[in-house]
């Protein structure tokens, strides 16, 4: 078929038709929580075999899911505790390791924004400790937090991993944390939906198509990815529509994607979908995310 | 069909099958100007007939559809001044006359954010005469231009009209004009087309569907509507592509009609289909807006 | 004395010598609320002879002084609650009466843009009465809330109220609340003082002196005004280091005038002192307001 | 005397009495250039006795001072070119090299957001050359552009120093541009003057007093910087005041000190003199310097 991108795990799981059947490799969980109208997926590709049938990198991938994220509400505070906890349980406690948050994305457009908005409200700690001492560090539980929200090439002419690689060499994190914003291939997941994994950001993921994969191999420290789907790639949303009907109509995957390849015209690329509220969700989502960090880093014990 | 929403006069006129045949009531001239990479179109709805056969009111629709909308170049200039000759075709000479420029949407949704963002830039004079007095109007050739932002109901809990009848008596403007970011069907029109029409604006058009009319018989004064298309709804892409591909399989109007009921669900009322350099493409156009009508009320000789 | 600018009638109250005495016809009281580490001080101009001895209208002028209000910090919740208090105070209860709420000033100036931003985060609720019946609105306890935030006059080259005065003979609220910047003596009180006042606007005042007076006798309903002061203008500061200074040399007040009248540059016309962090505490105190005013108009019970 | 603090060197040289006379080590150059209203200076400090006098490193101050810089006027790209100039007699023809750009400060504070904000209008290019090749960058002229707004250490968390250590290592440009907002004593320079130097940024100049040094001594390669003045400190208007009439009545230094130590309180550290119109200077001079640094690096023969 022509091309059906998305950046979640939990969207190639689905798109096996055999949901409930096993696909070698990969593990697969869910739990509903009704409390937060949330569910909790977590897919976990265990081998090359899972890797290579899901063309992700081997690791786990969380995603929770609630409506509940575009909406101020009052179990908001609730919702964004099962945050914390999942990426707590990913990477165990967070209070007392040095972290780099890397905000990705390009602040001017705003479906790629949530990234670099996100470090604006975040809480930095790593200077303090020279400022005011470990002492002060330790009782006021402050971890080491540093930030970062390095643009995108055509702001700044260079690959990410060009900025970061001496960051990390210089301030030496234990871990590093990226925020970004991701393509889905369901208008319902978008700004609805949060996937964390361990396995960093591959190529070619993100609004903006990220060139270089970001992951301990390139950067040489444990990355952690944080995303939210903001944008449907026009032509996938177009294309599972038709899929939908024409395979109804008993054509085959072949005749299929010949039509969809003889209508899809050049103007497709340039457009994305995004929903009608992107604007009010980026602020609300990069708060988020900046909320949960802040948590995950400085709470008390 | 299903909704196939678009505010362009122009886009109505094409959905036609005999493009080349007269529709009666409507007068239809196209000018090539190859050193702006522009057409101009002009779309005249004469009558009654017309106004049913196009479902828009009476009146001129002036399109004028550049590449170079979205590209900072050199011959922008030339652009820009082409559009100020049509607003000057349509209206008249209007270094004369008192205007107030509205600029609708919504500041804080990018895709409709054309209108308010076009009033940041706007050279406003009216307040000068009281304190600079009347000669120095003359001599400076200042027109007398002042500009609102109303915002959307969403906002202030009004309708625009509710907002604009009383600024209209207290300040008693020669007419309106009106600044709106519009729905298009095609993807390749975004950003790249302005209309300006004689007509004001009809209900249920706009980014943002604005409810009431703003024109001469509800404002009490003549009301021009400047227009950019920055958005199309994903039903009408989608169904478009469908329609396309189904057609060719030889099913009637009918079929893809319930195809396509049967199939679009209701998420996709709550997403939209943007150009990608969506946030740029604004930051420019609005600039360009507010340069065109500076020129056109403050320009010598 | 050269001008010693202020829109608190507090400051005013102050720069009488005999802080302890009575001024006939102003009543002044003081309550300490140290759960908030607040000051709020009651200044009531009784009659004519208070209103020339102050140089301000008749009418209650209550401030809140808080250094809480540029922290982010948990108690800043009953910080807003006791704005409201004094809010209902001064007007009634709030919740069954139709209001409409105008965020003065310029959105593109930061330190005159609290009225505009606070716009941005209010909960109208107007429109939603004719979409979704009276019987939802009482369940709901919804008020009946309505904004607008008309710019200044460079921006639309009109008075506010031009724009004003048919907004409210069209939409018919019971009252007007109007949001605005405000221009201090003191340094220690930008950012950190809400005053409420039964007034209205005084022609002069605000950040950006506006022109005309808002208040019932201009625009027919009870205008209650909050401010917020962000900036102190350089004469006045400069002018008061002055004075301390040279009063303890003995000078008289007269030779200190000439002194200042001497050494005041024009450019110093053109300047304005405002805290470091401006931007941070407009963004927090335009949300703190909208949040007071929400919890004002639909608050449970 | 009490601190006055200014990151300008032309107003270092003015508070010499002796405006006339030379001091030892430091040359002065003033010319007029009527036809864009400007005072161009340079202060060379040429040895250790100049720079000890001057209290900043040795190197090649260049002040272009304008009113014009605040106005949109028809001859400002004239004094664009002139910025150019004076920026290629100090480094030499701009276009074959390769070049960093620094946005030094924070984007969230606008007194200090003129780095940032100034990269988002800059052409990079860097990128273009492994995408379109060598013979491309050749044919358009493009020099070798990246470009970098860090962020300050309260956003980040690190010192300026550690994040652009790694990248001028790993992408090796020939020299460095940082973009600065600076303090300087007199108001009527605010937004009016441009500073260039080949010295880089001493520890403790800039809006927000950045720490660290950053020079060829400490980057590795030679470090131009621009600034442009957007504050004066609250304590050094106010002191330059009080000494302007207290040395009139004849006090000596030492008592006029006295006397500012005195009356001085904490409250004058927090604030800050800025002019009124600096949100819109900002919007302006950021535009300006990334068009005088586009057109260095990508001009025509």
């Amino acid at each position: 078929m022509a091309e059906k991108r998305t950046d979640l795990a939990v969207e190639v799981r689905e798109s096996f038709p055999e949901d409930h059947v096993e696909i070698k490799g990969v593990e697969l969980d869910k739990t509903e929580r009704p409390d937060l109208r949330a569910t909790i997926t977590r897919v976990k590709i265990r081998d090359e075999r899972g890797s290579i049938a899901m063309r992700k990198p081997k690791g786990t991938y969380i995603t929770v899911e609630s409506e509940l994220f575009t909406h101020e509400e009052e179990n908001r505070e609730q919702l964004l505790l099962c945050i914390c906890e999942q990426l707590e349980k990913m990477v165990g406690p967070m209070k007392e390791k040095s972290v780099l948050i890397v905000g990705l994305g390009n602040r001017e457009v705003t479906s790629d924004s949530l990234g670099p908005r996100m470090t604006d409200d975040l809480f930095v700690t790593r200077h303090l400790r020279k400022e005011l001492g470990e002492e002060f560090m330790l009782e006021n539980e402050f971890g080491c937090v540093s930030a970062i929200a390095p643009g995108v090439m055509a702001q700044t002419g260079m690959e990410i991993s060009e900025i970061l690689d001496g960051v990390i060499q210089r301030t030496k994190p234990d871990f590093v944390i990226v925020v970004d914003s991701l393509a889905a291939r369901s208008v319902e997941r978008l700004c609805t939906t949060i996937q964390i994994t361990d396995t960093g950001i591959a190529p070619g993921s993100g609004v903006g198509n990220r060139r270089k994969e970001l992951t301990k191999e390139t950067l040489g420290v444990p990355v952690v990815a944080i995303g939210v789907p903001t944008v449907v790639d026009a032509e996938t949303i177009i294309g599972d529509y038709l899929e939908h009907v024409l395979s109804g109509q008993g054509y085959s995957e072949q005749e299929i994607e010949s039509f969809l390849q003889e209508v899809m015209g050049k103007d497709t690329e340039n457009v994305m979908v995004t929903p009608k509220n992107i604007d009010a969700s980026i602020r609300l989502l990069s708060k988020d995310l900046a909320d949960v960090l802040n948590h995950c880093f400085q709470k008390k014990g």
